[in-house]
């Protein structure tokens, strides 16, 4: 979870300067093609930028994966032929965007951000960059992860619509499979949760309070990451751009209902959080108000019996008690009924 | 209470694949059939969806009610029939919608939640689907419950307006039936938080935390299943469609009051809710004072006493007041008025 | 104050069915008719709903009030003669109505909330329903209070404009008529607040507890009463209906105005009382922390002087101190000096 | 601070009767007239109301002053004469009005508040309403305060552009000097919490609590107070009235900056407060730690020692430590080591 | 950190008096200008405002730069020259306004803060003034720190595209570069809340709570400072002057972006911050368990025993234990097992 914003690398460079801001996380960029119409499909691993350049303007739906976002040069010759705005070149290789949506009135320029937990169990944001031009669709990745194999498969075995329709449906496709991830992400608090429940009612320590902590800052950090998804996917719904076709849209209206699908399970999940939250308080008190129940019940039995044994071991001439046949026995039956008078005293408040 | 969104069985799938997610709550598809106008009533079990095909383009009004999801081949035909979009089938198999209208020109689909308390007590939260077409309405349950019996007896009956007007007015009388069910729900609540009330301030234990804890999330439950439903209802009053008629609106604006009725009765009860939860803690924290005052009052009386006992234990040679005659008993009357006076004090003190 | 939303029994029947909701508050449905003008005034209790027909087409203007709402009857005759809905008469006897303004064209129909405290000194709320059509007024009320006197009065003694002007002025007069009586509601909190702030400070119990509890939740019942009112008189004032007039709107205006005044002061009030829970929740752990000094002090003034004393109780054969002269002395000196020394130890830590 | 809504005595009077509602601030009511034009100024306290009337219709600039609202008469008279509405009149002498700004064609009607601490360093809120008219100004003032001296003085030494300009700079000009004086009241918290900041971490007392309660609470009447003062002043700067002259904008403009500013610092007043709060509550158990703390020190120090002592006060027959030469001194040496033991496990735990 | 509003200095003085109202950052007045366009640059100190006044007419970019605002004389004379609002000037030398944009057709004027740590680590917030005109921006500076020297660093060297393109663009540079510093502000944080983490789960002291507490109010001022920059940004990208051209609008995008990643990062701290402090009251309130638990144990397991050797220190005649050889030792160990028993219980119940 990469929660702090560093920027200051780049303070004092003029904007337009390529510059990877984010973690790297993989060592080379690599890119793939896929090109396809519904009757035929070409699939390709790029060596270099250049082989991209002449499917820019074939009929077909073009598609360019770029994987890892080291390599600025390439990016930026990519996005000169693709003629992208140097902002939007920044915006792709800085990996500290917002989700957002941009139309550049020949492409439009999407930034969304993917989720998943890495080995460590750790959840990890990856920003994925998308632009829709006419017939193609650049997909710009930072190669920690990959979303889209289950679109590689659906076009080369040619299932669904995706072959039939055009690049805005590619489109549809890759944001759909980044929101189907949000899902699995999702799942893995119930899990969590459930164990967590147990904890906190039998055994609460400090180490239940604090993975409730870091439980909830995850979600908080879900809450941010996929809230402004909602905005750039109804922005796609509602784009007056040519480039998004009327029929497209109500698959939008999809996702976004997908979106809205998730927003509340990570609400409902912070609720349940809350509640564990307050369970552990009120179980933590509950714990103290017992160890002083303990306390009060023992000390409130034998402080008196020890004062009525003080008495009598005072060392006065003249203590008549002390010297009655039985008042060692009559002492110990005095104390007793004290004691279990005491019990009865605790059982009736509900003590013990 | 069906509080996880469980979606990743379908991560990857093409989008319209149809696959029933949610609850199997039963195990057969049924399908009934209403057709009628004001003069004419005709009532039947389908054998199978082909049989429904006839009443699609009749002049009477027709209603068919499937109960079950399980068999998506009979509800993609059926669908297919009546030229419902794939992305709307996959929605009413799928159901974990969130309450929504949404407008098809040629038909409206509106998904609606109804809730019951299962015979376990707990809220089950199953979700109704309604297309209303040019003189028919389709709807599709998930099998569990049934709200619609009142609505088949005033059909056959003819009561009320039902038989005299339109689809429409059908679709807003199987809404109708719906909301009037979570009135019943809500007053569930009454009962429990009445007898709640009373176990608060009498005898607090963390179970009653633990209800208060259920209840509150239930109704935040019940608050999130009908929330949306404002939006669906207003939806439908200020519809532009001309499937919803003019005369008919007036009784969308109707339910729509009753939904805000609901809304406040279930805010009513989550205040409610909160206020026995502070009186929890601020009485368990009474019963900690209480336990602690008694520790103090005891302490406090026998540890000046014992302390003085302890010195005429002591055996030092020359010790004066332990050869008066009358030093025992001066020593016990000594005692005596220390704590006498304590006691007094504590009085004084309001402690007991 | 009938927090509790009732209305299940009225689930499954068809709407425009009339069943009175709510309680019962008087046997019998009375009607009353004023018709007036500048010049002239007619009173008059009505026997049957039908002497009131010959007044519906009058100049004159007409208030009919209609006191009780069990004689559903009375009320659907009524309806039927002066053109209203079925909907608005099923609103009018089921008293679970929000505060609500809406336009039929030929008449507005507005749902008030009546508020005053019974003779138990609960805070009753009834509800008052208003037509205004043309050249006439119709009033419903439950029948348990009654807030129309002043109007009365003043249209008999021709105070004031009511006489000069048309029945949009008679609606404007009964609804400041009731707005009017909030206040007194709101005044009766500041008397209960003032004698509780001094139980807060002096004697925290937990019935004070329960009482502040019980002011919170009628002031939210309040201003849940009167919320929707800000719409309701804007609704009016802003109104397209030729029914109010011009010169009619300005005192809508004011009516607001007196809206806005009455929320303020119920929010004042909530404050006050929320800083007298704060003041009581820190007064009681207050009063914890003086009855653990307590116990501090006297046990640590005690113990250590406990153990001297058993130090010096001990048997041993060879114990030189014992056999000092004035060993006895000593060992009462040096306990009094460290009995002194914690006392200064406490009075410098500022404990007492 | 007057906190409480006080309206009842008015209820059932026909609107647009006078009735002075508010704290009696002065005895008599007192005008005084300014009729200035950049080369002449007349300065007049006038006798009776009718000295006022030639004014009205002069083409240079007319501002009258009134001082108390008791004088009802007077004041419905004045009204008459410049045409002001009985409802406006209503709200003049009626002291509970909110800011506000209502535009009636000829004339403006503006409310204000204007703040200042009394003499026993209470907030007090005195109502001034300003009417903005063709060539003149009317001010209504309680009578407790002024505000106006320094808009005096700018017209008696023709300082800056006051006489230059109209009646709506000389509007302008008053209410920015009502504005100006929240800065000083908002100034005088900054004072009290400095003082307060101490208090709370080296004595925190009840009375500690209780000042940052009222504090909080006047903060909060002053943001009351000021908060619908952005409504009327952006009102008057976004005005279609032709009373407002274009130039005359910008100013409004900036007081509306100056308003926010206030606000700005009266949040930020708040949140030192809010702190503050919880500094004090954390104090106060950090006390309550500190005592306990001491208890168990002592305690766990000296009960076992005392067992100790206890075991060779018994006076068994056989008892064999008893009658070693150096018994006494190896327990008092057991003692003394356990003792050290403690002291340094409780130093280990950062206990002391 | 400048927290408080002092603006009572001017109360009574007339708008567009020209005072200067904040801290005295610098002593004397410094005026730098730039004068360039692609193929030339001129730099230069001026000694006079007059020396500025040729350059305004210039075909080429003119950028004056103005350093410490207590010569209000020269700023004025500036400002008259330039064309500027006395209100605009009024608003330049009291440098406690909020951020804002506002449009005045021949000009735009721009407020920001400019953020940095000063040497003592606090937090200082200066305002920044700017002016854009056609062909040339005024920036007026409190003088305490620089921003903009990478501006002039990128204008001497060519660097980007500040040459080649307008004023506007300039006036982007100069907001990038200010937006830019806030990240460096916000970084800062992360490092104390790193060191902080650990006190607050190791050592928690009241100071870790003041340092806690210091670190929100400072981010609470971040938040002020920054948050209306949206609304200024967003007004600059979407003003309809001609003075901001099309192509600079897409990079005011870019700063808005800017703002919202800094305004997240800064919530991001608040609620770093916010469980901080909640673990630090877990973290207080579970030593103070851990002191009960240890008087309790200490408690529970002494009492008993001293109480049983007070038995055996009583005086009674006939006390037979007393005479049993080894009765000393059978209590011995009864005591021993008494304490073994009640550590057994101890630890079952998990607290030892």
């Amino acid at each position: 979870m990469a929660r702090r914003v560093k920027r200051s690398e780049k303070t004092g460079l003029p904007p337009g300067t390529l510059i990877h801001i984010g973690e790297r996380r993989s060592e080379k960029t690599r890119l793939r093609l896929f090109d396809y119409n519904e009757s035929q499909l070409l699939e390709k691993d790029l060596g270099g930028v250049e082989e991209a350049f002449p499917f820019r303007d074939t009929a077909s739906v073009t598609w360019i994966n770029v994987d890892g976002l080291q390599e600025t040069a390439t990016i930026e010759q990519l996005g000169k032929h693709f003629g992208l705005h140097p902002l939007v070149l920044e915006d792709i290789v800085n990996t500290e965007q917002r989700p957002k949506v941009e139309d550049f009135e020949t492409y439009i320029y999407v930034v969304l951000k993917m989720l998943y937990r890495d080995p460590q169990g750790e959840i990890e944001a990856e920003q994925v960059s998308l632009i829709l031009g006419n017939n193609f669709v650049l997909s710009f990745q930072e190669g920690g992860g990959d979303a889209f194999e289950s679109i590689r498969e659906r076009l080369r075995k040619n299932k669904g619509m995706l072959r039939k329709l055009g690049a805005d449906y590619l489109l549809y496709g890759l944001i759909d499979a980044i929101v189907d991830n949000y899902f699995g992400v999702l799942e893995s608090f119930g899990e969590v949760t459930d164990s967590l429940e147990e904890d906190v009612l039998v055994s609460p320590t400090t180490e239940t309070l604090s993975t409730i902590k870091t439980l909830k800052s995850e979600l908080l950090f879900l809450r941010r990451s996929i809230w402004p998804m909602r905005e750039v996917v109804s922005g796609l719904r509602n784009s007056e751009s040519t480039l998004v076709k009327a029929n497209t849209r109500v698959y939008f209206q999809d996702i976004y209902d997908h979106v809205i699908q998730v927003m509340d399970g990570v609400d409902n999940s912070r609720e349940i959080l809350s509640d564990l939250l307050d369970i552990y308080l009120s179980s933590v008190s509950n714990r103290l108000n017992e160890v002083i129940k303990v306390l009060t019940i023992i000390a409130t039995i034998f402080i008196p019996l020890t004062f009525i044994a003080g008495v009598y071991g005072m060392n006065f001439d003249f203590m008549p008690e002390l010297h009655w046949h039985w008042g060692y026995f009559i002492v110990l039956g005095i104390m007793a009924t004290a004691a279990i008078n005491l019990l009865l005293f605790f059982r009736r408040k509900k003590w013990i």
